[in-house]
């Protein structure tokens, strides 16, 4: 991920998006000072420009408007007609961060308190609740950039499809958390639902506030699913396996948890005998020792999972990349697109 | 509440509105089957027809589509091109209660067990949002009522509006129950915002979808944030003075739980000396005896409490007969729309 092009582009678009996200919010008026205190928290628009340093790590990487805006420059050349619509994609993003952070117990989120830890539970789902509503809104502001308001409802209505989704995806999620016959292919449904559809949106839009070839559209949202769930399954990885203090959270804390993330579903698909019964036995305990940990990392390593972790990442990232070969467009965006995925699904943090 | 068409009109537009929302929700393929099976029983769409006697209780009253009808009815004749809009704004409000008996821990809503009573918290969390994704998909299908696409995102950005002022009353709601201080006025700033704004919703979408005279929507639009106050207050009234059979919860409950609702912050306001040190006394106490609720209700007679409720609510409610008024349409349905707000501000349920 290097390169001085590459880079440039990139933090224009963040600049740009994160311009477009503090103009849809200040266009409120606060009736509930609380809600924006909170608002302004989670982008981390409390920070003084002291903390400045900070903030990177605090404001997340807007992976979603990124593709978003990408999409849009490969297509068209330009990006700046879609930022309405990358800013409404953050703001649903981060109410489901929210509201996922109430549900999991998570108490941090981006190396600070998650908002349920600092302002308690119901506060967190009202905000949450609120900045679904600021989505719409911010997305309402399409109008602004000369977009039709035959395109607007499209993209009102792909977010809106994306949402349900990402919802019945974490239904299906704490539904599994209590069921003992998992498999990974199942898990693999959750996750297209859970985190593939967000994405699948942002590159959908992209193209749909670009172009009117249908053609095009659909093959941009089948790159945003595949490499969606190649992000997640990259994810799941990470929280076994991954560096702590690159990754911000505990490494093996997924297993501390005893969550039925991919590794672990591999785990009980491939581990015989001993080991079989081990991990099942491991997994009922009410808690785990670092011992019990270990021993569970010996089992996954012995069933192979790290390495059928990585390849299934590796499948569905090579799917996305001969979607977006499928449309046909080559040009330095499209490549840029192409650094940035790799990226996602390589990185170590 | 009386007379033949009166009964007629309102069980078609109920029967309409009822369709509409089971057309809006059969378009989708479930992923998550639990999603689905929360939803159908949310809207009573689990009981068979031998129980169809019980549905009338457990599938809402429907104020908000109810009332969106009958201003459409009134300004052009007709209401069926507000259906799909009407489905939304019943989702959205449904979306809200699932949360807030969430947050106020509430176990019945509609006798029977509320969501997160029977499917616990997360999935009640979940199956909010993934409700609030399905109202806006709802409102996209005004498009197949031949609705122009501008009118589309106006609806949808009023919708959103609305959500996301409810959201701010809510937390407003919330912030005053940890607070000593909360003036009779500042609670109606919250109840305006919690509750007023979905139904001026509703009243603004009926209108804008039937006329483009700005200022007919404007007064439909107060008309109904006034309506929605009165509707409140007279809510809280109940909950203190309400007879327990009808209202399907317990008369006093309000009380019981130390709710900082209207009667109890009049009280507070005027209850003098012995009285008001004994309200703040009773109110500070962890839980309360029916010994106590009876001081309580002693002392709120004595503060004129219930007589001041009751005039606070007609006050809001005369104000919105006055915006009715406002317009200068006079026909049958807006005397509906008179006499269906009559009934809900004067209701003993």
């Amino acid at each position: 991920m290097a390169g001085e092009p590459y880079e440039r582009l990139f933090g224009q678009i963040l600049a740009d998006i994160e311009a477009e996200m503090r103009t849809a919010r200040q266009e409120h008026r606060a009736i509930a000072p609380l809600l924006w205190e909170i608002v302004d928290y989670v982008f981390g628009w409390d920070l003084t420009p002291e903390q400045v340093v900070l903030s990177r790590k605090v404001s997340g990487k807007k992976i979603r408007p990124l593709f978003m805006a990408l999409v849009a420059q490969t297509i068209g050349g330009d990006y700046r007609h879609v930022l309405p619509a990358g800013a409404a994609l953050e703001f649903l993003h981060n109410f489901t961060l929210i509201h996922d952070d109430v549900m999991d117990k998570s108490p941090e989120r981006r190396h600070r308190p998650a908002v349920w830890t600092r302002w308690g539970t119901t506060q967190a789902i009202n905000a949450g609740d609120a900045l679904y509503a600021l989505a719409n809104l911010a997305c309402v502001r399409l109008l602004n950039t000369g977009t039709p308001p035959g395109k607007v409802v499209r993209v009102l209505q792909t977010l809106s499809q994306a949402c349900l989704q990402t919802a019945e995806g974490q239904i299906l999620d704490v539904d599994f958390e209590a069921r003992e016959d998992v498999s990974p292919a199942e898990y693999i449904t959750m996750v297209s639902n859970k985190t593939g559809t967000l994405i699948e949106a942002a590159a959908a839009i992209g193209a749909l506030l670009s172009t009117d070839d249908e053609s095009v559209v659909q093959a941009y949202a089948r790159f945003g699913r595949h490499l969606g769930i190649a992000f997640q399954i990259r994810d799941d990885y990470l929280g076994v396996w991954g560096d702590e203090a690159r990754t911000g959270k505990s490494a093996t804390s997924d297993i501390r948890e005893r969550k039925k993330s991919y590794p672990a579903l591999v785990g009980f698909e491939r581990a015989r005998d001993a080991d079989g019964a081990g991990l099942r036995r491991l997994y009922a305990q009410e808690s785990l020792s670092d011992q019990d940990i270990q021993a569970v990392l010996a089992i996954l390593d012995r069933a192979g999972a790290a390495t059928q972790t990585e390849q299934v990442a590796e499948h569905y990232f090579r799917t996305a990349m001969e979607e977006l070969a499928s449309t046909g467009i080559e040009n330095e965006a499209q490549n840029l697109i192409r650094q940035y995925a790799a990226f996602l699904v390589q990185r170590t943090y």
